[in-house]
């Protein structure tokens, strides 16, 4: 029955090339062909096209979504959710989950796709349960990395424990591109044979594994890969969907999808690539593999802040005592994932650890936040010493991070009482209070024909 | 042992990405580098290139050649060879064939890798002989293609008569990237079970497949590929060295390469690359999936050609139809690979038999040269018809055709014998008679300090 393939351009892909910057009327002219394309379901929202819809488009996302709905009449649609950080960038109460769940299955999504950085599945649970109680698909996955803890074994572990959740999918979620072709084998393999669940892989081609992990992931029988049309594709993108479909024709892994139509697409973002690249917006840099992420294990945008770090203080000679450090902070702090935002929290703490002269004599507030629990649990058991040594008397979190957090519904609502024009106006202020603010603001200057640097207290508004 | 490494990053790549424009010292500075990595051989010079150093650099080809075997204690160095063309574009004859050959061994050549467009051996016979009376290691190279004649059965067929004829290895010689990774598992198969000769294989990311399709040869057993550093990998040039060599880590085919040397080199071409960008050298265009290639198994400069045909016609709208007689005419010509010239010849006849609205009512010079056989034996039978049409009373030639050409290297050197600096200046007249003259004259004039204008006659030599 073929692999099935979730088309990533209208969200990963341009998020990860070009900051997220396709426009909704970019997305809407090209919906009707690929929505006939046939595929497993489009990733369209969700990730940073939220806050990226409010910050650079001064457009309402939830719109974004009504309208991309109503272009695909057959086609799933997708999102990514960051477990109980939602769209945004920190722990939002359960209140603010279960509203923002309900409205994005409500204004049309399909699948759910949910993760949380450090795979704490108590950062997932709020999530994933609102997500079945409103009938969509909970795709929950997992954060791919590579460490002594992160054996084959321990992944069939929390894949388990995710189906026994109640989940109707698992994702590998390999986002910098770590899982070379012979461990998907592997790693795909395993969970087919222990997990009854379908298995998603999804990947970034910035080490350029992309298209030969698929291959061996396919081959290991897995269920669904995620594919970006080539001209958003390779890079800091997906591997790209053309040559996926054309490389497993006339095989048993060959998807159903209509190649005129692909064709189509393809022809279409061609165009945008152009004008992307001219405007400056596509920069041949992030196309090229990263050959960091390969020798040091350290992703290209974590190196580049340890060494800006490390210039700021003059000190650029220590880089090599860094990058050794990288591996040992990641040791104590128990095999974080590298992604946003243990990838700062472990980079910034190396720098310190070196410059300082003294491992941990000096801990930035994240780092203490992150020993304290109120990112989740560490992947393996993080160093107690180290801990004690950062924690002192202060009590750890052994909780779930957002048992701690109040409801903030009710309270936005009343803040924002007075601009209120849809049913999700709350929540997307609960998500981005001062972005969502000048878009309320703006929207009812113009509404009511009022003077909007009157509305903005004759502040700018950037547009 | 471990699959072998060819490095393309000092010829194809460059070939590919930035019209050969590496500079001789731009080789050099990282040569004692790439010398110590444990590649099994580093291409470095013909193809292109040749051309290139006269053309561009106003650089003598073989100083290039002597400079690069100084800096390469160790590594084998590897070149391409276009058969009886040698590094031109037109077929030669024999004693400019063996005295070419000659002189690249004698000058630091340990590989010649040597292919003819049509397969047609007898246009490699006499390079492989020089080789081999040298002393050189012989690889044969198979171009690539897919029709309904290129079975592997026939692939396996050529392969043997290779054999027979002596080469010391046989390379895939994938140009245009349409070898599917599922493809070149049978293919490599068939040739390891049925052939002795180590098997090599050659391909461009053109379509996106290359590392994929690298990737089940080597299942399959291949044993060499040829990659590229990645900053001047991926498109259109090879799959990224980098990417390979850590794909295939703790595996059987692992190769033994020194990592550290590797990245040391990449940081070196990851400037340049920067500086290509800068210079518009390296248009991002050929970094993206050629989805023609795929969806039409046209080549991306054959169909932009076609469309630039059609354009000074004012025919733009008879493209499909010039699509669908393509591979009619291809067919008609016995299914040689698309490549130069076989590409712009077929092309050009597709885009008359629609513009004239009569197949074969007109025919270019070079169309009828091919039915004459004046290139070559073409892989299938053409089509019998067509050829009387088109030959008329004309006889065609069945002999190997460079035994129609006669010796040329007495006359050039009466010729030009004023000039004559080198043993190796005969040759490069017979290759290239204008460029080498615009060089001679130059470095006549260097050497002598005469005014270069009164030796040009007053001609503004470009460099
Ligand atoms: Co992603
Ligand atoms: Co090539």
């Amino acid at each position: 029955m073929g692999v099935k393939i979730t088309e990533t351009i209208l969200r990963d892909a341009h998020q990860s090339l070009i900051a997220t910057r396709m426009t909704t009327e970019q997305m809407l002219e090209i919906a009707p062909v690929l929505d006939q394309v046939g595929y497993y379901s489009v990733e369209c929202w969700g990730g940073a096209t939220f806050d990226a819809c409010l910050r650079f488009f001064n457009e309402d996302p939830w719109e974004r979504l009504k309208k991309l709905r109503t272009a695909f009449k057959k086609t799933k649609l997708q999102m990514l959710l960051r477990g109980q950080n939602l769209v945004g960038y920190r722990h939002y109460p359960d209140d603010v989950v279960e509203e923002f769940v309900k409205k994005a299955i409500y204004y049309g999504i399909d699948i759910i796709r949910i993760f949380d950085a450090l795979n704490d599945i108590r950062n997932i649970e709020m999530a994933l349960k609102v997500t079945k109680k409103e009938k969509g698909h909970a795709q929950v996955a997992i954060s791919y990395t590579v460490s002594p803890y992160h054996t084959i074994e321990n992944y069939v572990n929390l894949a388990k424990q995710i189906e026994e959740l109640g989940a109707d999918s698992i994702c590998i979620k390999d986002m910098a591109g770590l899982l070379s072709p012979f461990d998907a084998y592997k790693l795909v393999k395993a969970l087919k044979e222990q997990v009854k669940l379908p298995i998603h892989l999804h990947t970034h081609y910035t080490t350029g594994f992309g298209s030969m992990t698929y291959l061996k992931a396919i081959e290991a029988g897995v269920d669904g890969i995620d594919t970006a049309l080539s001209p958003l594709a390779l890079g800091t993108s997906q591997p790209p969907t053309e040559t996926i479909v054309y490389a497993l024709e006339n095989t048993e892994y060959a998807p159903k999808l209509d190649l005129e139509k692909i064709n189509e697409a393809s022809e279409y973002f061609k165009v945008l690539r152009e004008e992307y690249i001219r405007k400056g917006l596509l920069d041949p840099k992030v196309l090229s593999v990263d050959i960091n992420a390969l020798h040091y294990q350290i992703p290209g945008g974590m190196l580049s802040n340890l060494i800006s770090q490390l210039k700021e203080q003059g000190q650029e000679d220590k880089l090599d005592e860094v990058l050794k450090e990288v591996p040992e902070v990641r040791k104590d702090f128990g095999y974080p994932p590298l992604v946003t935002p243990t990838s700062q929290i472990v980079g910034t703490q190396a720098v310190l650890n070196v410059v300082a002269g003294e491992r941990y004599k000096l801990v930035t507030k994240e780092t203490k936040a992150y020993f304290k629990g109120e990112y989740g649990k560490p992947p393996a058991p993080v160093n107690e010493e180290i801990k004690r040594k950062i924690l002192k008397d202060e009590k750890e979190i052994t909780c779930r991070p957002a048992d701690l957090i109040s409801p903030e519904l009710e309270n936005a609502k009343e803040k924002i009482k007075e601009y209120i024009e849809n049913d999700t106006d709350v929540v997307t202020y609960c998500l981005f209070p001062q972005l969502a603010e000048n878009f309320f603001k703006l929207r009812f200057a113009k509404k009511y024909k009022v003077d909007v640097d009157l509305v903005q207290g004759n502040k700018v508004y950037p547009v």
